[in-house]
């Protein structure tokens, strides 16, 4: 609308560039949130890494949350390793851990080197897990106190260490036992709501604790079964961590956005237009290369049968039709499995009853639309036979298809596999060699009746 | 494992037939969490309402969290009104409104009028808020005091109702106006480490809100940016609700959810195969009706190219290749762009700038897949020609796939469409048809060459 207005992105360069820092912290202040990632994007890598120099810790903190995490590796590696040290500082454990994950073992070696040596080691400590347990969701900032401790003890450290549990969300708190074992739990306010000299060891709930170890799916179960906006993590009987369900959430909602992801075929991470063409690219081209092996090999069938199909051409018109449809029937399938695994519904071993739901669903679904497209060729040709040969092939297709379509996402998660990723190219190659295959085999069998149509 | 043990559902479904109550009660307190989905989903429609007619309404409460909410909805339509009331009493309000959306009018009626009709009101007003808004994601259980109140009356005053307050997950109290006006927030351990005769006026913060009316998209970006855990939801300058970071978490990750299975056509809401055989062929049918009909239209382009065909029958072969690998290069510029929508990096007006960006993609790639592929033929039919058409037209088409794919999301948003949806068949129907007319336009205007490949 204001073609000619300077845009935002060019006047934050612009910013950067003069090192114009009070500059810099009115430009985001005024500047509505949702706007941020948008504005970030638009920025170079050297101008995100420059701006990031230009603001305080705590702000750039702030901005690195909006940056794609892969990206907001590469900018965290161009600063000074203070200046890194400080902006993690003011991240969450459990994102430090994650960052650091992302960098290279020098960086990430240099800027632990710069942060307080607690500090550091808890970020280690968190690094080691995988990103999709209890471990690697947890954070460290948590209160915990002996059983014998009194409300109004507790009271006194949480007034007296303000400054450090400002940044905590201290909804509970934690009774541990001499070595560290959890006692019990109680929610802050039951504490200060109680009278100043009860001990904790009377107010306290037994409570529920997850393993460092437990899966998401084990830890969305929990959240779902329990009210509590925290857990805390328990590794050789003590308490490490506390995982919140907000992390939990966000786990699952960035899992989700991957099975789509992955289903479209964006395999090696996530893609932004702005990261270089050739680094895009080639992430894209090499599940394309993938692709076209399977699709080669897919058509090889339809060279097979070359004779038929000159005998009989108007077969060319339906061959896509066909294995493009039973692909659609079997992604169908596929995208109800993949549900059903993540909600807890159906396991890997229910490899046989998913099989036998799928089995009525493609054949209803298969007569209903071999129906359709055998009427289409048959009114098209005027040859029965034709329409014969067509809907048949694409009745048994769709029961190929739904029956792989349901079954083989529970059998790739049972081989360790991403069920949305892999399931796809497999099921159109099978979906496709076998349609082809119908097709022009039925055509063959009755070659007799159908040259002329 | 047990294959002779009897199955935990059938055990459930025996304790439900004979109405053992307690054994019900023990069932589920024995039972590991993340096993419950998976066990209800076992149980007939009916059963699921005998067993929420056995159980207390805060057990029911926690199973119906467990169930998909379509399901949820079916069942407690079966239940009398007065449980359902029971059971609803026990969600919090923003699951009420949902929940009660989801039913029949007159059942909705019933139920409301069992409830309080306080209560009643408050589910009535939540429930004309759309799902993905500020409005129909808040709920209504938070405290708020005039600023003149003192820290030592609200501790009173929580202690007075600590029952009504007990599931109430208080973690901020917001201080009004005399007219319901927000004047401010603060967090519930900041007032109760205050002096007892601070008012709350003094120790408020300035609060950010939302909206009522403010998108998913919105709230997500400001639970980026700010820490909070909650933020106040504001209506007509009166405070209305609270939004919780959790439920925009779920929201959010429901969306990304939605985006999978609409991307593998599964598009009216969610199946899960313990739903009527008929409900799930007709609602993948009506999907599939749709797509048989673009794909009819796209093959018809081979239909009109008849001749040509059958002068160089080993086109053919190359047909679904092109088609199929055109829709993998466009599907994943489709990811990219629905992904970036969602980050709020790209907005519908971008479509020029992603333009853009694809064709460069799309170049790269179409040349490595087209030189590719014409190996493959000019080495399977030794005719460089074939290569050529067949080269020329993937490449082509790539670009093609890759332009569509990229800007289609941002025209479909903002045209109000569903971009994970509609994106798919539309783009495989263009690039299909194009792909089929270049491959057979192209050999038409090199037939000379090509007879006999």
């Amino acid at each position: 609308m204001h073609s000619d207005a300077i845009r935002p992105w060019e006047e934050l360069a612009e910013l950067i560039a003069k090192k114009d820092a009070a500059g810099l912290e009115s430009f985001w202040r005024e500047l509505p949130p949702e706007e941020a990632p948008r504005i970030l994007d638009r920025l170079s890598g050297e101008d995100r890494a420059r701006l990031l120099e230009l603001m305080d810790a705590e702000q750039s903190a702030i901005l690195v949350e909006y940056i794609p995490e892969h990206s907001a590796g590469e900018i965290i590696e161009k600063l000074p390793a203070s200046n890194a040290a400080a902006i993690l500082h003011e991240l969450p454990s459990d994102e430090q851990a994650d960052l650091i994950n992302e960098l290279h073992a020098p960086e990430a070696r240099a800027i632990l080197a710069e942060m307080e040596p607690e500090e550091a080691r808890q970020v280690l400590q968190l690094s080691v897990y995988p990103g999709d347990v209890a471990g690697g969701l947890m954070i460290t900032e948590y209160v915990a106190y002996r059983a014998a401790v009194t409300v109004d003890a507790v009271i006194q450290d949480l007034r007296k260490n303000r400054a450090r549990y400002e940044d905590y969300n201290v909804l509970y708190m934690y009774v541990i036992d001499d070595v560290g074992g959890l006692a019990g739990v109680l929610r802050l306010r039951d504490a200060l709501l109680s009278p100043a000299r009860a001990a904790l060891a009377d107010l306290a709930h037994k409570s529920v604790s997850v393993g460092s170890r437990d899966s998401l799916e084990e830890l969305e179960a929990y959240f779902e079964r329990y009210p509590f906006l925290a857990l805390p993590v328990v590794e050789d009987d003590k308490l490490v961590g506390v995982v919140e369900r907000d992390a939990v959430q966000a786990a699952l909602a960035a899992r989700s956005e991957q099975a789509y992801r992955a289903s479209q075929g964006i395999v090696l991470g996530e893609e932004v237009r702005s990261m270089p063409v050739l680094v895009r690219t080639g992430r894209r081209l090499s599940w394309l290369s993938v692709n076209i092996v399977l699709n080669v090999a897919a058509a090889s069938v339809i060279a097979f049968f070359e004779d038929t199909l000159s005998a009989v051409i108007a077969l060319a018109v339906f061959l896509p039709i066909v294995s493009d449809m039973s692909g659609c029937s079997g992604n169908q399938a596929v995208a109800v499995s993949v549900r059903e695994l993540a909600l807890g519904i159906a396991r890997p071993g229910d490899v046989f009853r998913v099989w036998r739901q799928e089995v009525v669903v493609g054949l209803l679904n298969g007569v209903v639309l071999g129906l359709l497209i055998a009427a289409v060729a048959w009114g098209w040709r005027g040859s029965p036979y034709l329409g014969l040969v067509v809907g048949v092939a694409l009745a048994l297709n769709t029961v190929v298809a739904v029956s792989i379509g349901g079954m083989l996402p529970l059998v790739l998660k049972k081989a360790g596999r991403d069920p949305a990723l892999a399931s796809g190219p497999i099921l159109t190659t099978v979906t496709d060699m076998c349609g082809f295959f119908l097709v022009l085999g039925l055509a063959t069998l009755m070659l007799g009746k159908l040259v002329g149509a």
